[in-house]
Formats: C-alpha cells, sequence, structure tokens
C-alpha cells in the first residue's frame, strides 16, 4: 500500500470559519480586505493538490537516495530541482511574503496551512522554501534599504533560496561561544571566515543563489552574545540586476549522515573569506536572528503537526484494510479498526492532529493582528500572544508530532518497521524537529524563564483569561467530560504558572520548564477542543458532530487528566531533579 | 566521543544482595547450592568484559554495513561470525540451559543480567543466542526424547542456531490465518512448504546448523489456530553425531530493509518441501510455541532495558564532556549535567533503569522457583507471577525503554541526530522491541484478558498484597516522598484491576489494555523503588545511599503521579475509544 494523502482542507476551511473566525478576525485587517475563508479554501486546495502530486512523490525516494556532495557541490536527490522551480513558478513561496518586495501578502493562516500540507508531503523539501522565507523575514526587517533592494524580491518569491548558518562544533545552545570571524574590507562589505555544522540548506543544485545569514564577531567585538553581528553571504556574487558576476568563498565541506531528512542537504559549510555584509547593528546579531528563529520556530512546530497528520491518515487506511482477528459481530478476518488499541493509537494522533492545527491558526492571525492592526495597544497584546505560542507551538506539537508518528508506525506492526511501508520515515524525520531551531528543552526555558513572566506575567494573564472565558457553562453534550476536563486542566495550569512565576531561580525554571510547557499545551488543546466541539454542534453536519465530539470526549478522558501529573511534578519543585550530586549520575 | 559501555554489575550485586534476596531464595533450590550472589558477581563481570570488548566494537559498524543476501545465503557484517564463536566458546550460550544437554543449569537471574549487558552492547547480536536458547526451551519441554537426543545439545550450548517462523506476510497477530503446510511422509517425517516473513536470524554465515521451530498446518488440519502444528526444520540435513549431510530445502528468499538492528539478518524464509518432525501433538503447536514465545517476551523486555542503560551511560558521558552555558557558579562554559532539563532527561531514564533490573531479577527468581522449587503450590504460585509479569515486562520495559533512548538522544542535541554518535541507532533499534514477539498492544491485551482474571483473579490478588506488604510504615527518608506516591499508585493500580475485572467485554479492555499495563509497569516498580530505597539505606555506602534515595525520589515526584492519569483513563470506559463510527475516523 503506498502512501496516501489527502490535504485536510475540509477540516481547515472548518476550523477558519468556526474555530477562530477568521473572515471577522483578519478580513478586517489593512491590506486583508480581499481575503476569506472561502478564497482560502481555493487557495489551499490548490496547494494541497501540488503538494499530493509533486511532492509526495519525492519523499520515500528522496530518503532512499539522499543529497549527496562531490567538490564542495551538493547534489539534490532526483526531483528535487525540478519540484522547487515548480514551487516557485506556482508562487507558493511568495504566499505570505512583503507585496513592496514581489510577495502576495497573504495571511499567516493561510500559510502555516501550506506549510503543513508542504511538511505532510515532503518535509526534506519544505526546509528550502521554509528556511527561504525566514531569511526574507529577517532580511526584511533588520537589513538596509540598499541590501532589500539587492536581495529581497528574489528571496521573497524563492527565485533564490535563503540558509542560516548559527551553529559551530562547540556552540550549539550557547551561541555566546562562536568563533566565525567578520573582517571589514572599508568599502562596507566584510571578509566572514568560520566553519558552521548542521546547515540545512546550505547548498544544493537548483541553480540559483543561497543567501546565507551567518552568525560572525568583528574583530574588535566583545566576548559573548554581545559580540555577534549578523552577516549576509550570498554563494554567488551578483549585480544589481542579479545577474551572476562570480562566485564567493562558499562551500559546502560535508553532508551530516543524519537519522532521517536523507533528501536535505545538512551541510557543513566553509565561508572562506566570503564577502558578506552587515545585516543591523554591529553586536545585534542574535536579535536581528531570532526574527529569522522565531519565524522558523513556528515553522518547526507545523512540521510535527505535519507529519502527525499524514502518519495517522496512513494508519487510518490501513487499520481498514489489514485483516487480523474479529469484528463485532464475532467473525474474522475483520479489518483492524475494530480493535479498541488500534482505535486508541490512531485517537491519540487524531485528537492531538485537530486542535493543534486550530491553535496554529489563531496563533497565526495573532500574528498577522500583531503586524497590520492599526490600534497599538492590540498590535502589542498579539505580539504577546504569540511570543508565548512560539515555544509552545515548537515543543509541544513536534514531541506530540513525534509520538504520533511512533503510534502510527505502531498500528502497522511489523510491517512498520520496513522501509517499504514508509511509516519508519516519518518517525525519523520527525525527530529531528524535537531537536533543531533550538532543542525542545531549550523551547521551554524560552517559555518558562521569559515568556510566563514578561510584562510582569500580565500577557500570561490574559491569555488564561481567554481560555476561561470559553470554558464557561456549555451545551449538554460539553459538560458530560470535556469542559470539566478543560476546566481542571485550566486549573492545573494556573497552580503550576503560579508556581514558576513564585520560584525564579534557574534551578527551579530548569526542572519545572518541559513538564510545564506540555501542561500549557495540553490545557490549550484542551481550550480548541471545547470550542470545535461548540462549534461542530452549532455548525456541523451530522458527521463533523459525531466526529469532533467523539475525538474531544476521547481527549478529556485520555488527555487531560494527565495535566494533574504534570502539576504535582511541577509542585515538587526543583530538589528531585537537583539533588544528585553529579558525579552519581 | 565512542559509545561507551560499563557493565553495571555493581547495580546487579547490590539488586541480588539486598533487593530480591538471591541467596536466600535460590540457593535453597535444588541443583542451585552452588551459587550465591557473590559468584553472579563473578560470573557476570566476566560476561560484561565480554560484551564491552567483544560486542560493542560491532555495534556501530554492524548497523553501517548490514546483513547482505546472496543465492538465497546471508552474509553478516564483520566480525559477527568471530563473535558468535567466542560466545559460544566462553560458554555464554549454555549459561541456564538443561545441564542433561549440555547446559550449565546457572538460574534466570544471571541469564537476564547476562542478556541485559549483550542488549546493551549489541542488539542485533542478542538475537542470535536469544533465538537459540528460545528454541531449546521449547523442544526441552515439547519434543520428543529423540528430537531432543539429536538436536538439544548443541542447541543449548549455541553450536546450532535457532528461529522461529511464524508470521506470514497475511498473518501476523492472528496467526490462525496461516498457511504454511506440513504433509507427512510415512517415515515420521513430514514435507513442509510456505513462506514466512520477519524471521530474526532465518539465515546466517556461521558456519553452523539452524534449526526452525516453524508453525504450520497438517493436511487435514482444522481452520484457525487449533490446526497448527510446530515442526523443527533444520537448515542442514545432519547423521545421528550431527555431521552434515546435505541440506534442506530452507533458503533465505529476502532480507527485510529494516529501520533499524541491520546488522540481525530479518528474513523471508522459503520452506520448500523442507524435511521436519512434529514438535508436541497435532494441533497443539500454538502451545509449544509459547514455551519459546513467553521466553522471546521476557527477553525483549530485558534488550529495552539493555538499549536503555547503554543510551543513559552515553547520555551521562556526554552531559559530563560538553560544554554550554553557566554552571552552578555563574561562569561557563559549563558542563550541561549542571543544567536542570539535562538532568531530568537523564533521570527519566535512570530512575526506570534501575527498578527494572531489580524487577526483572525478582521475575527471574520467581522463574527459578517455578522451575525447581520441590512444592507444588510454591510453584504454581510462582508461575503465576511469571505469568503475569511477562506481558508487563515485554510491553512496559520496551516503550520506557525507547523512550529512554529518545531522551538519551536529546541530550546530544543536533549532535544525537548524527550516525557518528551512535546515538539515533540505539532509537531505531529499540523501535523493533516495542513491535516483534507480539506487539506492546497485544502484550497488553494479554494481561488484561487473561492475566488479570485467571484463577477468579487470585494471582493479581497475591502480586497486589505483595506489594501493599512492602509499602508499610518506612524510614522518615521514604515517607516524606516516595512511600505515598507508591501507595497512590497502588492504590490506582488497584481500583483500575477492579475496573477491568467488572467490564469483561473485548471493547471495555481493548480500551483499558494499555494504560492498564502502563500502571501496572509504574506502580511495580514504584515497589522496587520502595525495597531498593529502604535496602540502601540499611545497606548502602554514602554514595549508594545517595544516589538511590535521590534517584526514588525523582521517580516519586515526577513517575509515580502518572499513576492518577493512567487510573482517570481507564475509568472513562470504552466509550471514548469506540464511539467514534469507522468510517469517520
Amino acid at each position: 500500500m503506498p502512501i496516501q494523502y489527502e490535504p485536510p482542507v475540509r477540516s481547515m476551511r472548518f476550523i477558519l470559519d468556526h474555530v477562530v473566525d477568521f473572515d471577522a478576525e483578519v478580513a478586517a485587517l489593512p491590506g486583508c480586505e480581499d481575503v476569506s475563508a472561502e478564497f482560502g479554501e481555493e487557495l489551499l486546495s490548490m496547494a494541497g493538490r501540488f503538494c499530493a502530486q509533486q511532492l509526495l512523490p519525492l519523499n520515500q525516494s528522496g530518503d532512499r537516495q539522499g543529497a549527496t556532495l562531490a567538490d564542495g557541490k551538493v547534489t539534490t536527490a532526483d526531483g528535487f530541482a525540478d519540484a522547487y522551480h515548480a514551487f516557485v513558478e506556482g508562487g507558493w513561496g511568495a504566499l505570505s511574503g512583503e507585496p513592496d518586495y514581489e510577495g502576495q501578502g497573504l495571511p499567516r493562516a493561510f500559510q502555516i496551512m501550506l506549510d503543513e500540507m508542504v511538511s505532510s508531503a515532503n518535509m526534506s523539501f519544505g526546509l528550502f522554501p521554509g528556511l527561504t522565507r525566514g531569511a526574507s523575514e529577517a532580511l526584511a526587517e533588520h537589513g538596509s534599504e540598499e541590501l532589500k533592494a539587492k536581495y529581497l524580491p528574489k528571496l521573497t518569491t524563492g527565485e533564490w533560496c535563503g540558509a542560516m548558518a548559527l551553529t559551530e562544533a562547540h556552540a550549539g545552545t550557547d551561541l555566546g561561544l562562536l568563533r566565525t570571524k567578520a573582517v571589514p574590507v572599508g568599502d562596507g562589505s566584510y571578509k566572514v571566515t568560520g566553519t558552521k555544522i548542521f546547515i540545512s540548506s546550505g547548498d544544493q543544485d537548483f541553480g540559483n543563489n543561497i543567501i546565507h545569514l551567518v552568525l560572525a564577531r568583528l574583530p574588535d567585538a566583545a566576548p559573548g552574545v554581545k559580540g555577534i553581528s549578523l552577516f549576509l553571504v550570498p554563494k554567488l556574487m551578483t549585480d544589481d540586476d542579479g545577474n551572476v558576476t562570480g562566485e564567493n568563498g562558499v562551500s559546502a565541506a560535508a553532508l551530516e549522515h543524519k537519522m532521517g531528512i536523507h533528501a536535505q542537504p545538512t551541510c557543513v559549510m566553509n565561508y572562506d573569506d566570503a564577502t558578506g555584509w552587515l545585516i543591523g547593528e554591529p553586536g545585534r546579531g542574535l536579535n536581528a536572528m531570532f526574527t529569522m528563529m522565531n519565524a522558523e520556530r513556528l515553522y518547526v512546530g507545523i512540521q510535527g503537526l505535519g507529519v502527525a497528520e499524514i502518519a495517522v491518515q496512513n494508519a487510518v487506511a490501513y487499520a481498514h484494510e489489514r485483516l487480523q482477528g474479529r469484528g463485532p459481530d464475532g467473525t474474522g478476518p475483520a479489518p483492524i479498526i475494530n480493535h479498541a488499541d488500534v482505535r486508541r493509537m490512531i485517537l491519540m494522533g487524531r485528537s492531538f492532529v485537530e486542535p493543534a492545527r486550530a491553535l496554529a491558526a489563531w496563533t497565526a492571525i495573532r500574528m498577522d493582528v500583531a503586524a497590520r492592526h492599526p490600534d497599538d495597544a492590540t498590535r502589542a497584546a498579539a505580539n504577546a500572544d504569540v511570543a508565548i505560542l512560539t515555544p509552545v507551538v515548537k515543543a509541544a506539537f513536534t514531541d506530540m508530532g513525534f509520538e504520533t508518528a511512533v503510534n502510527a508506525q505502531q498500528v502497522f506492526g511489523g510491517h512498520g518497521y520496513i522501509w517499504e511501508a514508509g511509516m519508519e520515515q516519518f518517525v525519523r524525520d520527525a525527530r529531528i524537529t524535537q531537536i533543531y531551531e533550538g532543542t525542545n528543552g531549550v523551547q521551554a526555558m524560552d517559555l518558562v524563564t521569559r515568556k510566563v513572566t514578561m510584562a510582569g506575567g500580565a500577557p500570561l494573564a490574559s491569555y488564561l483569561g481567554r481560555i476561561e472565558a470559553d470554558l464557561g457553562e456549555g451545551a449538554s453534550e460539553l459538560e458530560a467530560s470535556l469542559l470539566p476536563a478543560a476546566r481542571a486542566a485550566l486549573a492545573s495550569l494556573r497552580k503550576a504558572s503560579a508556581a514558576v512565576q513564585a520560584d525564579t531561580s534557574i534551578d527551579a525554571m530548569g526542572s519545572a520548564a518541559v513538564n510545564y510547557l506540555r501542561l500549557f499545551a495540553i490545557a490549550s488543546m484542551g481550550w480548541m477542543w471545547v470550542r470545535m466541539a461548540a462549534a461542530s454542534l452549532e455548525h456541523g453536519d451530522e458527521a463533523t458532530k459525531t466526529r469532533n465530539l467523539a475525538l474531544a470526549n476521547f481527549y478529556a478522558a485520555h488527555i487531560l487528566p494527565q495535566a494533574g501529573a504534570l502539576e504535582a511534578a511541577i509542585a515538587a519543585g526543583p530538589d528531585p531533579v537537583m539533588a544528585l550530586p553529579a558525579d552519581l549520575f
């Protein structure tokens, strides 16, 4: 049975219409007057066809063939270059890009739904446009007018690609340790020299330019993170019209041998007296890079969601086809979808995917509000929501996405362990999403050390208040199980929030961080289930109503009770984690 | 940093001496008069050296090279044949084998500790002796004297290897569907014809015979599982002295392309008019095979433990070496073992591995009691304990082993995703343990549908009573956190047990199964932590005391509270799992 994929456009439309109230929230914003959920559905249907027809067929073959390196040049797997050109020609790279620079200026909610489908169909491929968009957003926000004029239009459309070069072998999470140097030439440019590792899309054979955003130190730079600046370093030198005038000192020194995403060339990159230009202020490189990193963190969270969606779809298909044991009428062999534990494994994934998609759409709308709303305070409040949810989406969606891929593989039994079935690739591919763009532990630390306490905790209080407002008395179908469970989870989250706000020692926050983020996500998705279930009762057809209420009830019975266990672990404080002397581990 | 491994012999000795009371329990049994924990430590130290020095160096190279197939013959990765011969010559294959058939007759507790170290060092390798032992045990219990005389001595020593051939492409969990045929020749032998898949150790190039235990149907067999018989089918035909007289109709048709255990030849096997002999009664094949499967299920559980142990060891080593961020004194870069979340990830694994090893040892001792005790009732009670714990050890140890491998990989950040670090192999290898020998869902169904209700629930009540007896008032260090948490988990397990005993409909049991097994394991390992912590207070040196109390307190704070969430999911009954119509998944 080949891997199949049905773009979940119906679910997306339902979420836009009835869960996040897209038309009221977004179409009212300046620049969004012409968009609607209906238009979104048309657009996403086209995008979904592209993903299913052009990207999915390259996913397994790309995994087996991988990217290769010879003479400092990367060759991508068969079909990837053509698919990338088709993607750009279809306009998919420019969807949410700046209209001033060739972008289509469409809302973020459409963008992340496109991102989800690309990630379902081909995670390795998706990193090419994903990093390109992140680079263009960082350049748009922090670059000089001159740099933007020269590089931004082709980055925005995807004609040129982007890459981000942060990590060095000894400097991962702790970027303050990095050693790459940038020396001013005197004409406004710099010579950049150093070696970076784990550079996704660092090189490829698409025949275009690659714009590397490279963190490096100026000669007189302060030690640590305050001495880091950001540089734009193109693979190819070009004139003002974008014509190639020569090569730059940029080469792929090696490809990493990875557990997954084999078709994605993850490079060791050498910058050898490479010409570059400063983006933003000297010493403010991390600040500029964080624009790109925040964009990428959301993107990576969506990758987790995307892999989960396609893994669940194929588990469902297999469970309908595979005959083992007896069905409800006692005869057999019957499809294994009849077996309770097979259902349970699938429901673990399904009950995550749907509210995750809704929460992602809600976050994306907050991004549009933050970017476009005329009122300062409204923009600031939206910005704060996005700041809080960025680490949650990144870490929780990728942890649960990985778990979903593992459960979906388990539905296949022994066949799931074999390459040909395609399920084990989802597990290997999904695994990187928990690691890159800041490990999920780093995301959790971001949440507890910065987001929970920012502005005296007011944005967190506002977010929790918004959830609470939706958990008031509901229909009897929701009061039976979902609403009480969602309220209990919110109460756990409130107690845990008070605990991490009360003891801000690094050990207390570090001990609580991952459990707190998980609790935050479980409660937030419980909130989304309440919205989705209520919307289904009000607006859904019979099938939607039956489906969403059943999924919500599963979530209420099997997932929301975990909130109490997480609250208990957080309440235990730092001692259980810190007491053991390091030499006795 | 190459993968390292320190055999955990000290932990094993402590468990034997102080947690499971080995000398009192086992040395008192007939045939065990000469063994002691002290002897065990010497033996296991030797075994550990063999694993670390001979098997570990082949683990990564074996993964990269894999096993290959040409002309129906398998070639194993470099070094595997020599390592296997050294293993057999060292006597490690015969450790717990029947003394009447060249075995050493040593206790099971030593055997499973050897199994753990082999699994840590090289899971792919370990399946060769692991399956050989399972085959020899099934033959010993169900084979005729004639078959035993001819095949058992060489199987027991490991001079010849064993394999078990159950699965067919359309018949996995549901073995009643299998089609392989066995036709009597008239001289007491049969001609066996059919194709089996997923046959671990199905072929190799060790230059010895391979004894396949094959499930097949006689011509007049009933449909379903009652028509299945078990046959001994050797790769090579031999005379009564074991000299090879010719080939048999047994060939490897293909090797599976797997996510992991690449060095283990997982074969599609063709039996083509292959000569075989009936083991046990016609139509009782599953019964005979279950002897082997129960042995293998425990073995697979121990594989999960073994992979977890080596993964944690290497995460600890990396966390001491890797410098990122600041240490407790505010200076940096400091080893990441100082960071709370890195500690938490390691503690998740460490706090599982230690009580799992103790619970495995306890189970192994019950096996020796079941096999050797002079009193019928004592043997029966021990047998019931083993029956209950077999699915728990198989499923919980492999689920938690996989989760431990994932957490340990996460400690490495991006480096953990790269082949060279060796951590991603542990994740890929560990993944199969959740699937083979009956998926973990099947184990959970075995627990709730058979083990929990057997003999009217008396064995379960006895097991829970034994836990309860150890959770009485303890030292103040244990009353602070561990004992109350362990009692709460036991209370949850009692309530959940009553629930699964009360509604024995297939949907109710199936909906509860996996959560119930997890709860069972969490409470059982909490019990073991109580025994280990109490023993550490009484017998441990300062380091042991500090270490085990800290690990136990982590388990009490972060793991035991999960019992409540699992109890809640079980209490919700089958409806949340069964309500969704199959076509709406």
